[in-house]
């Protein structure tokens, strides 16, 4: 099974070194990671973006899964790259999970960034935009896409020392497509 | 045709007005739009949020294209939700539109959040995150969605005294696919 690995992660300043462990991890559980850095992009191109678009596509489409990191990034909620490529890979009916590093719900971090105040039933930021309040730890259509089309988001109890290269939520999802896969094969032998 | 009309409208005081707007100009053009709050939700049932998701999917699944607002929503970049119902749509192969009403860099807006600085040719945050500076307005995955899968993303030349209500760059979308529409049957009736 060949999974997408889709994340902020490309963002680190060791970003090629955390691809390196997430690979590893996926290869000692018998899967393969596939990791956007490993596209071999000239960033000084003209179109470099385009390819770096072109290249992330063809490597979902050539996975069976997504494991997405959607620990909150640059605000209060997941990456935007990141919640896309979860879209595309629900929209292609492929496996879907995900983990966030930060166990706090969605509206407990907009208040870390923003006033939030209780108005006729609703939570409401300072520009009078609904905080959405369900308790979930980030926008619902990819907490339930995870929920419907692979496996529950993954979250440590507590937020580890270091948010961006702790890998244990991480680990937890790819046992969790591996046990996919296991039972997958058990269906079709059997 | 019909479109979905994705976006954090929803989370307006007024989001309900919003819809009957954006549904209107549809209308006037010969489309159909859909807008998620036409979805009859119980807010107070147990599982109002799967409800939220599974009616927003079904309007998707039905559409056969979106229009996206990604208008900068509660920090530098679009509505998590928004970027993955445009994910979601693009990995369907529906015709992926989208506009938004600041037309600034995602670099630019990221500097009014943050600190900023360039080193060894890459501009990172203070968190020693890069970046993203293409000179594009949002995260590429995005962007080149659109390029590809529809039209690119429509923007207004200066941001509107109204952020959330101006519908001209969403009504330049709607021309667009009403446009795509009329060739779509001028090539199929000839």
């Amino acid at each position: 099974m060949k999974i997408y690995l889709a994340g902020p992660d490309v963002f680190l300043p060791d970003a090629v070194e955390i691809g390196r462990r997430k690979a590893g991890i996926c290869a000692r559980l018998g899967l393969t990671g596939l990791y956007p850095l490993d596209n071999m992009i000239d960033l000084s191109a003209g179109e470099a973006s385009l390819d770096i678009f072109k290249g992330n596509e063809a490597m979902m489409i050539e996975a069976d899964a997504i494991i997405a990191n959607l620990t909150p990034f640059r605000g209060p909620g997941a990456d935007a790259g990141t919640v896309y490529e979860l879209g595309y890979m629900a929209g292609r009916g492929k496996l879907c999970l995900g983990y966030s590093n930060h166990p706090s719900s969605y509206a407990d971090r907009v208040r870390e960034f923003t006033d939030v105040n209780s108005r006729d039933g609703r939570l409401i930021d300072r520009h009078g935009l609904t905080v959405e309040d369900f308790g979930l730890t980030d926008n619902l259509m990819m907490i339930h896409a995870l929920d419907l089309y692979g496996c529950a988001l993954v979250t440590p109890r507590q937020t580890p020392a270091d948010l961006w290269r702790d890998l244990a939520a991480f680990e937890a999802c790819v046992r969790m497509a591996a046990e996919r896969l296991a039972s997958a094969h058990a269906r079709t032998s059997s």
